[in-house]
């Protein structure tokens, strides 16, 4: 007789979930690091850990809140500036005890009314507070939203491939089916409404039904941005097909170019006019882990509903509860990042140099890692528009494909394993994110720091390159 | 055709969780308080809500860590005490890039080696840290753990009766069965190893493979601690039965008698030598939501595995990793409750004096609540041995019955509902604890501030004298 947490008792669905991020490639990478190699870790979209410093305003702000015993110290001012102290008492009165009270289990009211706010001065449409949940990270909400619509295996979400695992992941945890999308690499890795069409109908002849579509914008692992014209009509398509439209909008100020600036879902739905803008059931998350912000250890996020019945949103705040609340602290990142500093505002120029100086650093490696990868023998990658991510196809020559299936491992994971031994790049392998058949890729972040930028691109050029001529070559394969 | 997030094409194991700590009484309160009444939040064990303080040395060492520029600064010494400065050092030092990283999903290493210390100081056993994983509070270790096993409406849970609804909720939405066992109030709200006995065999007669026994100790709602005879006892039942033990032990530190002091279920297990101790599958909870800390709003918490297979252990990894990692602030919270001051620390003499203020006062103010509902009329309650909470039996007089059924109301709920409106005292109806049929109760927390506490006495005993009165006299019926 088994017991509870024996393996082969365990429910299926945890069992059925894979996680690349974290996966193969980051254990690995985690085993060479203890044993004293130095990993360049670019598997995680996680600044701060590649040495992106903190926004000084956020930090003194939630310090000042950790500690309240200090606004009344005669020598705060000495330490923090006025503002922050300002700032600080500001969100504490929005608390009923400070950060370590529980808050409402959809996050503090007074911030859910600045995000609110802030949606508005962004989309020129007000938002109402009350349909605005605060989360843990982003991943929490929409875990929780996929959660709440998936009944079995028979109900599908439509989700872009390549994707952010996140999606697949939870779709398997809660049980239900991945309808894939193909975006297409060779326009920019665009939306194309016709794949999306048969995607639908494909799924609905195998008896699924397909309850909502994911996109991610700016994309991950991809990296474009959508346009107007593809918001529109994935709305329309959406409105038609009576699907949930889940938008993943965390990169909305990760954007490297200026032709395609970041325009939310929800202000295209809007713009469009009823009857569509008050049809389409649209849930859109946010979060301080990304931006310019990178707070990832903060875990603070929110998801905004429009269109969703209140008696759904009810059960929405129930599920919420039993959690209780989000973490208090990342709200009030939250609200930084929504109501920053002002012009006038003591803080105000730091805060803006500061930001600055991170985005055009993004936006300077985004163009250095296109580059490099595109200088490689048998790479080719489309340009970082937006988001954190270079996702380069890596042509794998027959040989490699082979020797790779012969070490039983799938092609991409193999190039990247070796990739990782001989340089320390830990990067994650396409397969984690789907890609077409027989097409290979890897992401990795632009995240290392620019002054490292060149010497990680000429490393993996040159491990690379040795690859594909190892295997390119008629001799290479008894070299191995 | 319906959309995706209409109410009736949601999950339904969504909509089939209750959630009584949050609900009808907890939303009427909050209406209540924003039409401008005083209302007294006793429904959730939320310590600074109720003008609880901080401690302060954690308090420092988090706003340090959230502030590392503040290291450099000389005038730092005049705001922060040198031990919280050399504390944060450390904590920082642990992480891969401050608390704005991702850290593993799992926790920071450096911060599960100083829990396994604990328990070892703690229990005399030496854990293992790759066994110990942090989450954003231990309600989410709770759901993770459920949500590892259940495979359907198959699979049940024993749980206590009356019990915390995180249980009943979190079952629920895995889509599992609760199996009750009844505690005996009688009997200080203690276990009958009979009791449940029967109750595994009646969950087996209707098919259900019941997978894990949940106890509560010191107890929520029940407020008693168990003794090491009635954890042997259990623990021989458990191994018997193959059943995982989940121990949730966040009020360890909450205890108020000096004749059962606590003693952690995975003490006990070793204390019994093998082979039990190498049997029994034991996942044990804690958090800095409790305790003299309450930092609830920060959400930190951990579990301990024992005895569960390697293979099992992969499989919770993984699926934390889908939501990248818990909030880091939290993490440090947590090291600092598992390694507060010591003897000789700058700090140590404050962090003893505040902690000491915080318990001895919920030690009085046990004894004035469970003293004041005794003084009531029908009312009779069992002493708070242990954690945050009063369970007063409310002894409903038929024709109050007959009124709350005629209104549409569970009894107890209408009962706590006027409680409510005529003094503001906002509790949690025994209903949505489970109780045995015919008997009812209320929870409240023992939280409100000390020096409230005889008048908030006061004030249920008039509300509650008065109630009984009416229903209790003849003409009482008519002059409702």
């Amino acid at each position: 007789m088994s017991k509870g947490l024996d393996h082969e008792t365990l429910n299926e669905n945890v069992k059925n979930v894979q996680y690349a991020v974290r996966g193969e490639l980051y254990l690995r990478a985690s085993e060479l690091q203890k044993e004293g190699k130095k990993i360049i870790f670019t598997n995680v979209g996680n600044p701060h850990a590649l040495g992106q410093k903190p926004l000084s305003f956020p930090r003194q702000v939630v310090a000042l809140c950790q500690a309240p015993f200090l606004l009344d110290d005669p020598n705060v001012g000495l330490v923090f500036p006025a503002d922050a102290i300002a700032r600080a008492k500001h969100y504490l009165s929005l608390t009923s005890g400070g950060l370590g009270a529980y808050s409402d289990s959809r996050g503090l009211p007074g911030i859910r009314k600045e995000v609110a706010e802030f949606i508005e001065r962004r989309d020129g449409y007000p938002s109402d507070p009350e349909l605005i949940f605060l989360t843990d990270g982003a991943s929490k909400g929409v875990m929780q939203m996929l959660n709440t619509m998936i009944r079995g295996e028979k109900d599908g979400i439509l989700v872009p491939v390549p994707q952010y695992p996140l999606y697949s992941a939870a779709i398997a945890l809660c049980g239900g089916s991945l309808v894939p999308y193909y975006l297409e690499e060779s326009a920019n890795w665009g939306l194309d409404v016709n794949n999306l069409r048969q995607s639908v109908a494909q799924a609905r002849s195998n008896g699924i039904t397909v309850k909502a579509m994911v996109i991610i914008n700016p994309g991950n692992p991809t990296g474009q941005c959508l346009s107007i014209e593809d918001l529109q009509e994935l709305l329309r398509f959406c409105s038609r097909e009576k699907l949930v439209l889940l938008a993943d909008e965390v990169y909305q100020q990760n954007v490297y170019q200026d032709e395609r600036p970041f325009i939310s879902s929800r202000k295209v739905l809007m713009d469009m006019g009823t009857p569509i803008s008050k049809d389409v059931q649209l849930v859109s998350f946010h979060t301080v882990s990304k931006g310019y912000w990178g707070e990832c250890g903060q875990r603070g996020g929110y998801f905004e509903m429009t269109n969703i019945p209140a008696e759904s949103v009810d059960e929405i705040y129930k599920v919420a509860s039993i959690s209780l609340s989000p973490n208090v602290p990342g709200q009030i990142f939250l609200g930084l990042m929504v109501n920053p500093p002002k012009p006038g505002d003591i803080s105000y120029q730091k805060f803006v140099q500061e930001s600055k100086t991170i985005l055009e650093s993004l936006r300077k490696r985004a163009h250095i890692m296109t580059n490099g990868f595109n200088s490689c023998r048998n790479v080719v990658c489309n340009f970082t528009e937006g988001a954190m991510y270079s996702f380069p196809q890596i042509r794998l020559p027959p040989k490699a494909i082979e020797v790779a299936k012969m070490a039983g491992k799938v092609p991409d994971v193999y190039y990247c394993l070796k990739l990782l031994e001989a340089t320390g790049i830990s990067t994650v392998p396409g397969s984690g994110f789907g890609q077409k058949e027989g097409v290979f890729h890897l992401r990795t972040t632009i995240l290392p720091a620019e002054e490292d930028m060149p010497a990680i691109m000429d490393s993996f050029k040159k491990f690379n390159d040795a690859f594909m001529e190892q295997y390119e070559d008629q001799r290479g394969y008894s070299r191995m």
